[in-house]
């Protein structure tokens, strides 16, 4: 054993470092609570979580099977299966009609593992990324322990919570951006950006060399109108998505980017040496998964059918104002005219109504103190006793 | 479209950041180009690639198997399932007779995920961390991907190839050290490093604050005498370790680590935002892979009849000097009465003995071009090929 005490004195030894003093995600929290009360014998209706609650497609459980029986589970290349990074880029040929290169996809290790090397490879310590509020809190977090600084800007009702081209080079006008990171559908809102939008905006980031990231995690839970790729819209645009979502493949840690040529290679080499490669069985499961959408688009009819249950419902139990829904499986509802401390009234929801949602203070430290986020991706009879319960909780 | 034209002048939009000029990992560039040789019908002898040829245990593909069959592959606490981390705490207690509380262990994306995890918590940007030549490209590529300096420290047959206390502190006397990272078994070498060693090392870091991370990947694959754990010696030394080598579990991406307690809620808090958990599949195979230590011993059994073949027959073949193979899978010869140049040796012994290995420059910029390593993690049969290929080809 080392002797301790004479070393004791060896000052900041068991301290962390100040970049990993990034917040807990809330939604973590909200989580563990739940469990509680279900230990407990209590029954939670789960609105919290951004999880399917449908299982991966047949084809992708199917095809992970196969593999167990018949093959090693092995290294792969660092950019991913090749088969897989060109059914990935026939995808969006299929899905989008446009032509994507499978050199140009790398596969990651769900979209954290994305953002890692799409900031690793963009940016320089200190440089000022762009992103939106309310928005993802990794965006900002995994931004700050790289080394960059997140640039918040608020979106608002006057442009249905899109980042306009305006507002993005007014900020850029006072102190200068080097990149700028939007999500259509978004999480927490579920607002979507028309294809008009996104185009004014890429054109206005590009005009001023500012480098773009589209946070595609959501596409093909589209229902006000279909989602826009920004590989459609310019080669030098940097794409993430994930399996994720509409994959209802979570816990498998897989997902993709489109990178713009000249990032293939620093890319490669950066996930190379940062994670040697995505885990196998993974990828081969992904790769069937295209083949199980007739399934998935089964499971997104329920997510529509969710989301008009809300909307019709919600107004009914007292909660009468939220973002346009138009996307993903969220929709973010505000809650001013009952508090302005959205955790303690999430916390008082979940203990007293047995609903769990996430407080909008994950997403939005200020405005999101009068928001909550409602995850709507699990059964239709699930969603009308959710409406019920916080019917007669606010009443 | 967004008009690419006239964004041309936006400067840099292009261009990777600086941090992302990591080298690439030299053994990718053997491994394509030893499928290239099969593709055109050679056959190759893979002695370049770290990676057991053996699969993970039954244990684990069953446990994987019901998995698929049973339940949901969804996200998992940040931290890992608990099961799996009161499994990896009991393994301390059976593998080295002492106690390490489940609440220390963090289940990590494989060992990479832990040495991100590690660094971005321990250390700030520029802070120095000492690591030894040879030793594994990616510790110091993912420092200077995270803004450490990494500072390259020789070791010599004087004392074995470890890293010893007065090493250490006369580098930090001239530029104060805020890490040091050491793997024993080591990976080029094979060498270990004695318990008196270790404790050495450990007191004088902990002497002068400087903070202790142990490599224990290898672990488990020890031939010369048993291994010591660093979690054994100090409650402040962080841990890593994988089941990707002794359980043969490479392509499943899942480790631990051992971290001090005051790091388990800060680095809780970097895997929530980073990575949201660690692929889910891979940690109930992880769980049930203890199960099968009895299969792996067998594996092992037959690295150690591959390590006496090596060690007999490279003399016979020519290559008459090489590190002490005390662990691992490696052995790391010393070629330089034949070249100064390892990397175009070894791309001529794989073109012409078809005999892949991974050249010395990959671990040692400098003394490396004097140096090849062997791994024998593949059948006797296999060496004794390689063995006879070599000498066919030196002479």
């Amino acid at each position: 054993m080392v002797d301790a005490t004479s070393r004791e004195r060896a000052a900041g030894v068991l301290t962390a470092s100040s970049r990993s003093q990034v917040p807990p995600f809330m939604v973590m929290d909200v989580m563990a609570a739940a469990a509680r009360i279900e230990a407990g014998g209590g029954h939670v209706i789960h609105m919290e979580v951004g999880q399917p609650s449908a299982p991966a497609p047949r084809t992708a459980l199917n095809a992970a099977r196969a593999a167990l029986e018949h093959g090693r589970i092995d290294y792969t290349s660092a950019l991913g299966i090749p088969s897989l990074r060109q059914r990935i880029a026939r995808h969006y040929h299929e899905s989008y009609g446009c032509t994507v290169s499978p050199e140009r996809i790398v596969v990651t290790t769900g979209s954290s593992g994305g953002f890692i090397l799409a900031f690793l490879s963009m940016f320089e310590p200190g440089d000022r990324i762009a992103v939106t509020v309310p928005g993802y809190p990794p965006y900002r977090h995994i931004l700050t322990a790289l080394g960059c600084e997140p640039v918040l800007i608020e979106t608002s009702s006057e442009n249905r919570h899109a980042l306009s081209g305006e507002a993005l080079l007014s900020v850029h006008r006072k102190t200068p951006l080097k990149g700028v990171l939007v999500g259509s559908p978004a999480n927490p809102t579920g607002t979507m950006m028309s294809r008009e939008a996104l185009t004014h905006l890429m054109t206005a980031a590009e005009s001023e060399g500012i480098r773009f990231i589209s946070d595609e995690i959501y596409h093909g839970l589209d229902y006000a109108f279909p989602a826009v790729t920004a590989a459609e819209l310019s080669p030098r645009a940097l794409v993430i998505n994930s399996f994720s979502k509409y994959f209802c493949m979570t816990g498998w840690r897989v997902g993709w980017m489109v990178v713009p040529e000249q990032l293939v290679r620093p890319i490669e080499r950066l996930q190379q040496n940062l994670s040697i490669s995505v885990p196998m069985l993974s990828q081969i499961a992904a790769e069937a998964a295209f083949a199980g959408r007739e399934e998935m688009e089964i499971v997104k009819r329920g997510y529509e059918e969710n989301r008009q249950i809300l909307i019709a419902g919600l107004p009914q139990a007292g909660l009468c104002e939220f973002l346009p829904a138009d996307g993903a499986f969220y929709l973010y509802a505000d809650v001013s005219k009952f508090t302005t401390d959205s955790h303690d009234f999430a916390r008082k929801m979940l203990e007293e109504a047995h609903v769990a949602v996430t407080p909008g203070v994950d997403f939005d430290p200020v405005r999101g103190r009068s928001f909550l986020r409602f995850s709507y991706a699990r059964s239709a009879a699930e969603m009308h006793d959710a409406v019920a319960r916080i019917r007669r909780w606010l009443t």
